[in-house]
């Protein structure tokens, strides 16, 4: 037993340095998703910057001081660069964070701290791609006015700088607290309360800033070391600049250069440890996490967390649809946030300090986004992680009554529509993952279902049926996924036995009826007096606000029933009806003129760039047409994937678009994210295998796949036919084997004999 | 020996209780300063609410939601009262804090609170000062619109609430975590970044709220038990109204109201604990010094706080004249405010939670107030404390680099000029106030008289040996205010031995040269070319920037060189220019359409209604006229102190208007507030005996004294006597009676040679 043993360990190293020699980190282009394609869609809205999995530091370029599109802080399309800062959001819409930015100098500057028009310092250096390079947990860039060679490293709550000044000295790092979502930007209201810079010794610098932003007040404690002394230095609040002393205090515009002796050549290091509690606990997490000075050790490690994080899913496919795969999961893996110190310390969502004995409290959830594969895919790769994150969802629905909409930074921003907290606590239930509590987590949901707030006045609910539209504007878009998390709600209080509260939640859910208009077959607002708005034009687009549709149209919301489908059909008049529907949806063109920014990223009315058509090409499926759901998947991930700077058709969104395409190119995706369902669409891997966390193995194999073979021509599910079109998280869990195989044209074989979930 | 102890001891006891059988506390009157005489004048900007000395909590009924004229919520002349808040500024110009509004109501009453147009939670009262009373520590007033009787008392961290409900249920209390500085108000933004109240249990509420106003950001947590259970209650946050749910979160308008069962006569009685730091310390505070429900006996243990406080000057004087006296007093030692909580915790400059040993931490400091002669009183009365005070300030500068200018709630607010923490330490250190490391407090005083900051550019000084108006400003207030700061910390330098810094500064204090117009007469703004600005009005105001002069004229800063008098009359031409030009200062009229609407109390150009003009009247003394002095004194004191709600001639500013009143009674005033020489003008007590911290008793004794025996005939220190025009410090700290004799006319023998402080 021993000698097989040994012989099959030999076996595997074999395999691993052959099969998959080169490291998964390899396969990230953390350029993907900054730039954007033109004028006609948004940016992807990530960052290139330096970052360990889930980390609260993430230090990267800022490439605009004055509007921050894209919201990362990073456009491709720029020409030059402020400086670089220690937090940012990856792939979001709208813009925050951007604490504590550095930024290198050299030559004879003259030091006006105090000018607005000069921001990041005044210190704006050009710079190019062709020196410019990013990988996980690393990045790199000259700085072209100064010839500086910039380079980034982080740790979970430290940013690591080595400047290599190679330019005309003397050399100098500015430091400034002022660089913030400018408050130029019109819809929100930024404003820097407090902030300070103090010299501790000739190596060591600290401070803080307060501010109020799209987070509500966030306080960011910094401490942070030189390598070499400083020799003198600047502080400046606004046109308040002195000489050489320790310590500048003030708003907005608080600034600091620091000189040093370089000869040519020779390198500055910085190290910057971040916490939201305190000056001291900045100092504490900088400490333990990186002790010396070896830049190049923190590189390695944080390539190696990367890999590790990677690596519980090995795929065979082409070169270019590795890069997208894998640069999706790191996507996925840049948040939630552990915003805890490594004391455990963080700034609850009632701004007192709190302590996690975990060491454990994330944050930054863009649940609205991340709530459809998102979270699926957490359940499936990090279902111990998912079970953290409900954690800390469950820890604000205790601060605020109801769980979190968009919380950032532990509080809540209100953005977006929903309660799709619920969702992915359900989805989690459903999926019996284990690690937080059941019954809180049940209160947590039906609070959340039952507690009047932004964006959910239930009582309109319960007094018209609907939310009328001049009470409660994006009523549409509103109740169609307030129904949903309803269903959701109702199957978890099935779980628990709780029958009343399941009746009450399915009978809410089935308020959708109450604003579908079956004469123009669409879902439309209402006012209070029970009449459909006029006029009525499908194609025109709300925003957030002032419309019955949330960043999309009368069309994109049709499919919004993820729950039901069956249901959904039947309202339209059936399957065939139904397939006329979803047929015109991809195909009538238009609308261009009154459509949101958000949208982008088209076939007809479909809209890749937003999140409601996120599941809708996968409906086919449900209507006896799954080879349709194929083709059009196929041609989503074509057409809106790329391993450009603009490889996104939109924002990225905290990991959805991306965890769209794993779950798609894999072969399925969660049409509804709560039901462990996944719905089987068309795979382009050759081979996917999962190391699932009970220590099974799920492999998806897909032969033929890629090129023109979109279409599956027959499944088997551990060698024996498949002809569900759906396969179950219960099933993968089991681990196994599935195999598709693939060819050019549909295989009306196996689709018509497919079944679809019901 | 002991017979005679036993004896003296008996005559002593005999004397307090027939001498002062009267509690102090009884001639305070909290309605003093609660509201304006007339359109020509601001109120004292008092609050007649509940507090014990130096306490943290202040809760007080407000009267206006607003605008908050006067700063102190409270107007006399208001006809109703919106709710009682738990923390106020006593006597200040700009408005804060408010923290916490409770309004208890009753009848069938809409809730209407997402209202904007119906602050403090729309349940608004009339009242009448008729049912109204207010003593040190307890507070009273019958709510007419519901039949309550509100009663309120205090303990350090905690408001404790009385209501007698005497009219129709059902009863109701309301919270009001929006109730702040009203967002009308022009000059300041004021924001709830972010609010929450929580029903703990029946008896039980809790929450926050997180604001930015005068103070950049304070954080205000509280925690509140109810005499009687909840029977229900209803929280709003805007028009998200939801019922006997646990608990609301949101920003801005967030309130709640909670419902009792109550007959008719029956009392509901809630004790409210704040803190700076979390909910968990607003607890520990409450239960820590409110363990039942005795009212009583909270009120009692507040008197008997406010008689000990008060007792260590105990005086002989007409009523009026005991009750405007200690009223003042009161109003000293309402603030600075210990901040720290009862565990020693408070929220530091920095907004970090910091620990204090002492578990002291003062704040509220209105410096270019006090430092006049409110904190010369603390030098008196309460050396010890004024140690702690210094020690805080030094704090902040710890923080900031430079001491604070105006310190509320921990945090600088950069109102008004000067560096005023410098002439409030360096008059501890000239007599000889122990209880702060003197290096530490040297070089935070050094440091703020070279560090740039708001109000202080010094390089400007250097530069052009005077603040050039378009560059700085205020330019001739700053420039004459920081000349007596440099002047104060080269006395400082002196002492330590440190003869460069004294050179430095003497020199630096004698720029004042640079901006006296010896063509006009007075000082003047300059350019930076040197160039006097013109035109030149020497009654035309000045407010808070565009103009030489801060909140008042080229008249009323004539005479701010307070350190150095012979140098300043030499400057004017001799001792009878200088007369000349003081009678003029007392006489001549107009300028009331230019003038500041902090200037008030007029006598000529003298302005008593504001600082600039507080030490003026004592001029007289230095060349060579006391008796106008003695005059002028005493016809302020007639004229501009009552015992009304308009008792003062302008805001009150955190006992400065106050302090004058009480050493000006006395019969001395610090003309200089820090080289420990008083000066003599016209006492108008029969007597004053304080009991120094050193054990050791100073007793005041003005023969005759009252009505028109305004004017000094001679003087005794100890039986000895007394030609000296002023009296050290340390010679009160002697001990010894100095005893007055006065008259209705001005005694020439006396006066002609009394001689005047060099």
């Amino acid at each position: 037993m021993i000698v097989k043993k040994f012989f099959l360990a030999v076996i595997a190293v074999l395999i691993c340095q052959l099969g998959f020699a080169q490291k998964l980190t390899s396969y990230v282009d953390p350029f993907i998703g900054t730039g954007a394609v033109d004028g006609t869609s948004l940016s992807g809205s990530n960052f290139p910057g330096a970052t360990v999995p889930f980390g609260f530091v993430q230090v990267s370029p800022d490439t605009d001081n004055e509007i921050f599109s894209p919201a990362s802080g990073y456009n491709y399309n720029d020409k030059t660069i402020v400086g670089f800062s220690h937090t940012h959001l990856s792939g979001t819409g709208v813009a925050d964070l951007f604490d504590v930015l550095l930024m290198p100098a050299s030559g004879n500057l003259k030091w006006s701290p105090g000018d607005e028009n000069k921001p990041g310092s005044g210190y704006r250096s050009a710079f190019s791609h062709q020196q410019e390079t990013a990988r996980p947990g690393y990045y790199q860039v000259n700085l072209l006015d100064y010839n500086i060679n910039a380079e980034l490293t982080a740790t979970e709550h430290a940013g690591f700088h080595r400047y290599t000044f190679n330019g005309d000295g003397p050399a100098r790092i500015m430091v400034d607290l002022d660089h913030s979502l400018s408050k130029k930007r019109d819809y929100w209201v930024c404003r820097i309360l407090g902030a300070e810079i103090r010299k501790v010794d000739d190596h060591t610098i600290e401070g803080y800033r307060i501010i109020t932003g799209w987070a509500r007040m966030r306080r960011v404690y910094f401490h942070a070391k030189f390598s070499k002394p400083i020799t003198n230095h600047e502080m400046a609040w606004g046109t308040h600049n002195i000489i050489n002393k320790p310590v500048i205090n003030g708003t907005d515009i608080v600034r600091a250069a620091f000189n040093f002796d370089v000869k040519k050549g020779e390198q500055v290091l910085v190290k910057v440890g971040l916490s939201s509690v305190s000056v001291n606990n900045a100092r504490e997490n900088l400490n333990s996490e990186i002790k010396g000075w070896d830049f190049d050790a923190v590189v390695k490690r944080a390539d190696a967390l990367w890999e590790k994080e990677l690596s519980n899913i090995r795929i065979d496919a082409a070169d270019a649809v590795k890069k997208i795969f894998y640069t999706g999961l790191y996507h996925l893996y840049i948040q939630p946030n552990n915003t805890a110190d490594v004391n455990g310390e963080y700034q609850g969502s009632d701004m007192e300090v709190k302590k996690s004995l975990t060491k454990k409290h994330y944050s930054t959830f863009s649940l609205w986004d991340t709530y459809r594969a998102a979270h699926p895919m957490y359940t499936l790769l990090k279902p111990s992680k998912d079970a953290e994150f409900i954690n800390s969802l469950i820890k604000q629905y205790e601060s605020y009554g109801y769980l979190p909409i968009w919380q950032l930074w532990n509080d809540e921003n209100y953005c977006m529509i929903g309660n799709h907290s619920i969702p992915v606590i359900v989805d989690a239930v459903v999926k019996g993952i284990k690690g937080f509590n059941l019954e809180k987590a049940y209160e947590a949901v039906k609070n959340s279902s039952l507690t009047d707030h932004p964006g959910s006045p239930f009582k309109y609910l319960h007094q018209y049926g609907y939310f009328p539209e001049e009470l409660e504007s994006q009523s549409v878009s509103k109740g169609l996924e307030i129904a949903f998390n309803d269903w959701c709600v109702a199957q978890f209080a099935k779980k628990l036995g709780k029958n009343d509260d399941y009746n009450f939640f399915m009978k809410r859910a089935s308020y959708i009826k109450n604003i579908y208009d079956s004469k123009t077959g669409f879902f439309r607002g209402k006012n209070k007096d029970g009449k459909w708005l006029e006029p009525f034009h499908p194609l025109q687009y709300g925003g957030n606000g002032g419309n019955p549709y949330t960043e999309g149209n009368a069309w994109q919301y049709l499919w919004y029933v993820p729950h039901d489908i069956p249901g959904m059909i039947d309202l339209f008049g059936g399957r065939e009806k139904f397939i006329i529907k979803l047929d015109e949806f991809f195909t009538t063109a238009g609308g261009e003129d009154a459509k949101n920014e958000n949208a982008s990223g088209f076939i007809g009315q479909y809209a890749h760039g937003n999140e409601p058509s996120h599941h809708t090409a996968y409906l086919y499926n449900y209507a006896g047409q799954p080879w349709k759901t194929q083709q059009r998947v196929a041609e989503i991930m074509d057409k809106f994937y790329t391993t450009d700077a603009a490889g996104y058709s939109g924002n990225e969104d905290c990991g959805q678009m991306s965890a769209w395409y794993i779950f798609s190119a894999m072969g399925f995706y969660p049409v509804n994210p709560a039901n462990g369902v996944y719905d089987i669409g068309s795979p382009r891997l050759n081979k996917a295998t999962i190391d699932l966390e009970n220590g099974k193995q799920f492999t998806v194999v897909a032969h033929n796949a890629g090129g023109k073979n979109i279409y599956v021509q027959s499944v088997s599910l551990n060698g024996v036919a498949y002809n569900k079109n759906y396969i179950l998280h219960s099933d993968i869990l089991k681990g196994g084997r599935l195999v598709f195989e693939m060819g050019p044209s549909p295989s009306y074989g196996w689709a018509k004999k497919a079944i679809s979930y019901k």
